[in-house]
Order: C-alpha cells, then sequence, then structure tokens
C-alpha cells in the first residue's frame, strides 16, 4: 500500500516535470524493482535536471562560438617549466615542502570513472598493470604520498599528514572503499583518506526526456569531473580541509600511473606565484596531437579541447618555432581552499554543462524493447573539472616533461594500443631505470656488457629494462644513491622496503 | 675438371687469407652448390676482408671511446628549420625548384635492405601499407618524383628530369628491378631510374673466420648504407651524375612512407648555405627517444647513436629548454656531386667499418650441424652512410616537424607496435587530412555534422580519416584549393588523376 502512494507521488511529480514516462512500466514491475527505482527518483531534482537541460542546449556561455579566433597563449610569466626553469625547481621543492610539513597540503584524487573503455569491472585505481610488484594505481599513489610526508618530516623535523580526499562515484563508491579497507588503507591512517560521492544525472534523449536503461531503471551517469565542485559543497568537503588547516589542494586523476601526487614543486611555483588556481601542463609538440590546451580566451583562462581547435590554430607557431598552444592539459591542478570555497559556494552553480551526444541504449517507450542505437539519440551532461579555471584571480601555469610525469591508463591492450596498460607499466619501468642511471647506477646485460641508458627497443612489445622502485623507497628519484651509487644490477631489479637487510634485490 | 681446378686455386688463396675452412664441407657438394659457392669465392677479396676485420676490430678512429663528454650541439647558424625560420622556406623552395628546372637535382634512394624485421620476403619499396590505393612505397617515392618534375617545369617553362638512383643489394636487386619494369616505372623514363647494388660482406667469427650459413654457402649481408659510397665508385655513378649535370643529390631510405623526395625547400636552403653535406633532422623531445643526434665531436659533425649517450648527455638541455642534443636523424641528407666525388675518391677507404655483434646461425667447422646461437657468437660488418659526415667542408642541419615528413616502417603489426604498416597508413593518411583542411575543405560525418580538425581517436585502432591524394595531384599539399576549397566530403575521400572529369570521389 505503501509502496502504491508512494508510486502516486512520484508520478505527480514526474508528470509535472515533464517525465512522467519514466514511470510507464511501473505496474509491470516487481517489489524490488519499485524499490529500487522510487529511491532512485526519490534523490532527483527533476526540475533542476530540465533546468540544466534547457541551459546546456540553449547553448550561450562557455559552449557558445568557437573559441579559435579568440585564442591567445599562457604568457611566459605566468608560466613555469621544469625543462626551462631548472634552477629555480629546488626553491619551489623546498617552498611545498615546507608547506606539507606544515599540514597546510591536500590530495583530492578523481576516481569517479567507471573503465568503461579500459573493459574492466572495477574502479580504474584498482587496475593492476602487470608491474613486478603487482601494486594498484591506488596503491602507488598511496605510497608516494606516505613517502612525501616522511621527506616533509625529515627536512622540518614535525610530523605531518597529507590528507587525501577521495572522489569516487556511485558505481565506484562501494568497490573502492572495500579495496582501501582490504588492504589497510595502504599503510596510511584511516582517517586522513576521506571518501566522497560525486553526483549522478540522468541521460537524456534531444526531447529532454529522461531515458531508461531497463523498465525499472533510470539511465544515469556521473556528471563529470567537474561535479568535484558540487560534491565538495554537498559533502562538506572544504569544511573538513579548512578544519585540517588544508590551505592548498592538489586535484588529479586516477589513471595517470606516474602522477606526482601532491608534487612539492608544483605547488611551491604556484604558492610562489600567488596563485589561487594552477594546471600542470606537458608540451604538446605536434599540431595534430589529441591534448586540451590551457590558453586564454577573451582574456580568461580555459581549457579548449582538442575538438574545439581549428588547424590553423593548431598549427600557429611562436616566435621561438614552438606551437603557440602548447600547453597540454593532463588533469592536475592546484587551487588553494579559499578558492574552493568561493567557487563552491558562489560560482559552481553559474557552469553550465556540456552536452555529450552519445549513442545510449534504452527502452522504447511503445514497444519495452530495449534498444542499441546506431546513431546519437540522446545527451549525457557533465562538467569538467577545469571549467572553473575562469573564477581564478591569479592562475598559472606549470610545464613538466611527459615522460617523467604523464602515462594515462585509459584503454585496454590491443593493437597499435596507446595509453593502455602495457604502456602504463613500461612508463613506469624506464622512469626507474632513468633513476637508477642518474644516481649512478649501471644495468649490465647477461655477458656483463654495460646496458646503454637508451637501450633498443625496437617495438614497444620489447621489454624496457625490468626495474620497479618502490614509492616508500623514492617519490621522485631522490635518495637511491645509497642503494645504487657505482654498482652494476642485472634486470629485473626491484627495490623496496621489504626486508631491512636486502633492500636490493638483482638478478645477479 | 675445370670446377676441380678452380677448387683448388681458390683453396689456396683461402688457405693463403687464413679462410680455408669455408670449403670444409666441398667434397660433399653437388655441382650446382660447388659452382655457386665458386662464383661467390670468386668476387671477394679475402685480403681486404681480412683487413677490414683487423682494422674494425682494433677500434681506434670513429670506434674510438664514448664521444659522450666531447659533444655540442648543432650551432644556430648552421640549422634551418621548418617550424623556427617559416618566413624564408618559400625562398628555399624556389631556389629548389630552380635547380630541378635547370636539371641539377639527383634523388639516391638506400634500397639494399631486405626487410627482416618487417617480415617480408621481398625489398621493403615493394610493401602495400594498405592504403586505399594499395601504393607500394616505390610507387609513391615515383610520382612524388614525377610531381615534382611538373611544378618545376610549369614554374621555369622548362622540361626537366630529376635521375633517381636506386642502390639495391645482391638480395634485393632482382625483385626490385622486376617491381619497376612490371609497373612501368611507374610513368618515369626508364633511362632516368638508374639501378645498382652495393656490396657485400661475409658475416665473422669473434675470431676473424668466416661464418657459413649452408655447407655451400657463405653467411653474406649487405656492408650497410655506408656501402653506398663504394658502389658509387665501383658502378661509376658520379660519373652518370656527372654527365647528366646533377650537382646535388638527395639521398635518403626506402622505409619513410612520407619521405619528400628531392625536397627542394631542404635543396634550396642546403645551396643558400653553401653546403656539400646536409642533414635533415626531427625535433628529439623526450631524452630517451631512440633516435641518433646530429651534433659535433671535437668539432666535427657525425651522428652519434641513441646507444652511444649517457643519459646525463640525453637529458641536457639548453638556455631555451629544449633538449641540448636534439637533431633527430632520419638519414635523409644532402651532399653536392663535387662532395661525393671526393668522398669515392679519398675519403671512403679511410672509413672504418662498424661493428654490429650479432646471433649469426652458422654450420659447425666440426659437425657440419647448423647451429642457432642463443648469445652472440660474431659479427656484421657495416658502415653508415652518415660516416663521411666528417669529411666535408660545410654542413648544415634542416629540421622539419616529424608528423609532416618521418613515419618509418620497420615492424610487422603487433600489439603496442610502432614504425609499422599501421602507424604508416594512418601518419599518411593524416597528412593528406591536413592537406584538405588547410586547403579549405571540410570533413563531415553520416549527419552532415562537421568532424573536428583533430578528429577524437581513442586508440590508434581508430581510423584516422581516411584520405589519400596522389602524389600526382600534389607533393606537399599545394594546388588543392581548386578540388576542395569550401567544399564539404565525407570520408574516404581519394583525390587521383584518373578520370578527367571526377578527380575528387568521395563518399557522399
Amino acid at each position: 500500500m505503501e509502496a502504491e502512494e508512494e508510486g502516486a507521488r512520484l508520478a505527480a511529480r514526474l508528470a509535472a516535470g515533464g517525465q512522467g514516462h519514466v514511470l510507464r512500466f511501473w505496474p509491470q514491475l516487481g517489489a524490488a524493482e519499485r524499490r529500487e527505482l522510487a529511491a532512485e527518483l526519490r534523490g532527483m531534482d527533476v526540475a533542476e535536471i530540465n533546468g540544466f537541460f534547457r541551459r546546456a542546449r540553449g547553448g550561450g556561455g562557455g559552449a557558445a562560438g568557437a573559441p579559435d579566433g579568440r585564442m591567445e597563449p599562457v604568457p611566459r610569466d605566468a608560466l613555469g617549466s621544469a625543462s626551462r626553469d631548472r634552477g629555480l625547481l629546488p626553491g619551489w621543492e623546498s617552498r611545498g615542502l615546507a608547506e606539507i610539513a606544515g599540514g597546510r597540503v591536500g590530495a583530492l584524487l578523481l576516481a569517479g570513472g567507471q573503465g568503461t573503455r579500459l573493459g574492466v569491472p572495477y574502479p580504474k585505481g584498482m587496475c593492476d598493470v602487470g608491474l613486478p610488484s603487482r601494486k594498484s594505481l591506488f596503491h602507488l599513489q598511496a605510497q608516494r604520498l606516505r613517502r612525501l610526508q616522511q621527506l616533509a618530516e625529515e627536512r622540518h623535523g614535525q610530523p605531518c599528514c597529507i590528507p587525501w580526499y577521495i572522489m569516487t562515484s556511485g558505481r565506484t563508491v562501494e568497490s573502492t572503499r572495500e579495496f582501501f579497507q582490504k588492504h589497510r588503507y595502504f599503510g596510511l591512517k584511516k582517517e586522513n583518506v576521506v571518501f566522497f560521492q560525486q553526483g549522478m544525472l540522468p541521460a537524456l534523449g534531444f526531447d529532454g526526456k529522461i531515458l531508461l536503461e531497463e523498465k525499472g531503471r533510470i539511465s544515469m551517469a556521473p556528471d563529470g569531473n567537474g561535479g568535484l565542485y558540487r560534491a565538495l559543497g554537498a559533502h562538506g568537503i572544504v569544511d573538513d580541509m579548512e578544519r585540517r588547516g588544508v590551505q592548498s589542494v592538489h586535484v588529479y586523476c586516477v589513471d595517470n600511473i606516474l602522477v606526482k601526487v601532491a608534487d612539492p614543486a608544483f605547488i611551491g611555483f604556484c604558492l610562489e606565484k600567488g596563485a589561487d588556481c594552477g594546471a600542470k601542463v606537458v608540451e604538446k609538440t605536434n599540431p595534430t596531437e589529441p591534448v586540451g590546451v590551457v590558453c586564454r580566451v577573451d582574456g580568461v583562462y580555459q581549457v579548449v579541447e582538442y575538438s574545439e581547435i581549428s588547424l590553423a590554430t593548431a598549427q600557429k607557431r611562436g616566435p621561438d618555432g614552438r606551437l603557440l598552444f602548447n600547453a597540454g592539459n593532463i588533469a592536475n591542478h592546484f587551487f588553494t581552499t579559499a578558492f574552493l570555497k568561493d567557487v563552491v559556494n558562489t560560482y559552481e552553480p553559474q557552469l553550465q554543462h556540456h552536452v555529450a551526444e552519445k549513442k545510449i541504449p534504452h527502452v522504447d517507450m511503445e514497444t519495452g524493447q530495449l534498444v542499441q542505437p546506431e546513431k546519437p539519440n540522446g545527451i549525457k551532461m557533465e562538467k569538467f573539472v577545469f571549467d572553473i579555471f575562469q573564477f581564478s584571480k591569479k592562475f598559472v601555469v606549470y610545464e613538466v616533461l611527459r615522460e617523467d610525469e604523464f602515462s594515462p591508463l585509459k584503454n585496454a591492450d590491443s593493437q597499435n594500443g596507446k595509453d593502455n596498460p602495457t604502456t602504463a607499466r613500461h612508463a613506469l619501468m624506464s622512469l626507474h631505470h632513468r633513476w637508477v642511471l642518474n644516481a649512478g647506477g649501471h644495468f649490465v646485460d647477461e655477458n656483463g656488457t654495460r646496458i646503454p641508458a637508451i637501450p633498443r627497443l625496437k617495438d614497444a612489445n620489447d621489454l624496457p629494462i625490468q626495474c620497479e622502485i618502490s614509492p616508500l623507497i623514492s617519490y621522485g628519484g631522490e635518495g637511491l644513491e645509497k642503494y645504487v651509487k657505482d654498482r652494476e644490477f642485472r634486470a629485473p631489479l626491484i627495490i623496496d622496503e621489504d626486508g631491512v637487510h636486502e633492500l636490493v634485490k638483482n638478478g645477479m
């Protein structure tokens, strides 16, 4: 009886919003299905969704007109570069470590994606890309945070912590929490790992009608990584940051195996510049590389996605011969807590959703059959994490070297594939190989002959030098001399924290 | 009887050179095998080979000591750059076209390789990488030469030709010639296509003894792409160039699908600079990219291979943040005929062979069994085409954009592969797609919506826009406006010379 009453109430509310059709199959649903559908609909603000749709479809704001003719590059004085400003790096890093030691830095992980393209039935962060250690992305990131805390502590003589905020979505929240529990938070303190959920939005037809993925189930998707800002407010995360004294936040995506979580040099650079908002980028070197670029449009910072840019603009070059728009966005940002607070309280509601036209499997409202469309038939609405750059009062850009810091995991292994488990694994081992060489170590082959620093890899199938160094031993290549200097190793070389007496295990 | 006498004479000569063992199995050979082996040995100068071995093994010269500490980058005044000197490009191109129109330019193709890594039983140039036209690499190059002749003729009002010298090896000569005959020289005049063969050298054990690959067959391999210079002399090629009035020669490798054969801008740049020798390069942007770099060592130009360079040197950067050693060699060179003549007559004999230690399948001299070694057991001796840079009196470097000019075909298609038929095909179609956009054309999808200039390719398995333009229509993107400007196309788009009335065929 109660369920029927609720059904009637829902029906009235939905009908008033022009979405009454989602209950079309209610009479055919079992009790459990009705309960689930009702629960989903109870949390849904139909009027708000209709408003999102109208505004997103209406255009205006960010989506209006090609940005192409109005783009300006990042000026040199807003840019810090790991390759061009090498002399300044130690100072920036010191500043960042001091902030960390003072407990004023937090890390925020965007982990709401479902790994659909990667083809795994669990969150991307749980992926093991086949490293010798079989560590997952979450595991690597957690250990990097631990090592960074240790470095800051050693430098400044005071214990500290970097709180880790992890944004999941309705689809990833349970398995993520369970994974962390099972692995005892990878040695972090449980109270310093804060999970929260981003929102979900229904997929809509081109007419704005909510689509069903089953007769008793709405087609829902996370509201984009820019759903972060709404979620920060909804779950009191900025309050938590303030309570802990966090003043700087490093926001990053789960899928980059090389990510320098809470990178002190990046944070120090942003603070030295007095920035409230910063983007870490890699140099785009070929005009048609599919990467969004950080730039100004009508004087305001934003990321222009590669699909929005004309070839003529993509090909433009500055006087130094570099591409004019070369600040490739890698979803790796700095925000002050104060800026995030303003965003949550003031700016976020002004943001419009981006509309992605998609082929969305859905239940036909006449026949009740599931339809697999061959053409786009509806939209998903998303916000992007970089949508708030426009509100920054002092925006800076920090350029790093791709092979040191960026190798995203997006696709399953496949022929000629990129951004997959193999490329991620190789990128990490190749970085650690370079760390060993830079610390004065050497690799030799089975005959004892030294292997060149750049080994012959005729094909990406060839293995790079097998070398993995635990993040607990080194965050960014530091402190390895005592293990490797003037020593020769045969791969695989694994340097980890297990076993006090045999920190270096090698194949000899 | 005669064969026996010859066998005896050979035996004496070989024994005198310490290579008598190659006749160990003579008594077991049939008449045909004896004839073949005798023929091979007849052309072999054992004393010379022994001399090569002693000098190559003795080190000294080029192979002596790591070049690492003695490297200096290419100075700016020796560098022309397609990205940094854009304003000068039209002038260089005009100069090059004038030379071509005057009949003073030749092209020289290095096509002696056997495509072992590619896994095909025929020369690489015959490869069809799966373009819509199914044209082979030879076919594309021949048509580029034809178009260039046409462009020079249009500009200067006089018929001209670019003689094409094609260096094959003993392993590729017959099939290459046949392929050209079968395809009627792809529309070129037969007398302007000059085939010649590079030399072969036997593989040697570490003790300098010639290895047999069968009881009656020496293990032979081409003497490296630097075998060019000896072959130029042996076959009177420089004389032929002089006879034809050729003063500038563009030397390139067969495997680069994007190669701008006899590139007028490159040739014009070298001539404007008064150079006798030049190298076309692409910018190396990541320290561990496996590419050799053009630089000076002890003040002398050479290519330092990536395996010879330390990580510390590879990571060095100039004041502009670029890698200090960033002139990535792509086996694409300019020589004056005068310089080649000096090389052939004077310098080539001074060049030492490079030694590559290899696993060489061979017949065991005791048992007569074929051995497949698991470790390197012998050497192959090679010269490299860039070994002669050191003799140049005025050397220049010309930097071009990788995605416009360099995509080599080296490997078979395989998981995570690079430099394979798929990457070559995609590189060419992506270049032609850009040509269409730059000429004012557009691509639309099945709904008539314009496709972004940089299409979404989530994975290298995704097809790029299918677009192929015959070299007879455009050499480097020129002249396409009349076919594409302000028009919309659905891929695949093929623009070729077949059919006068329907030059543009598109999927609409």
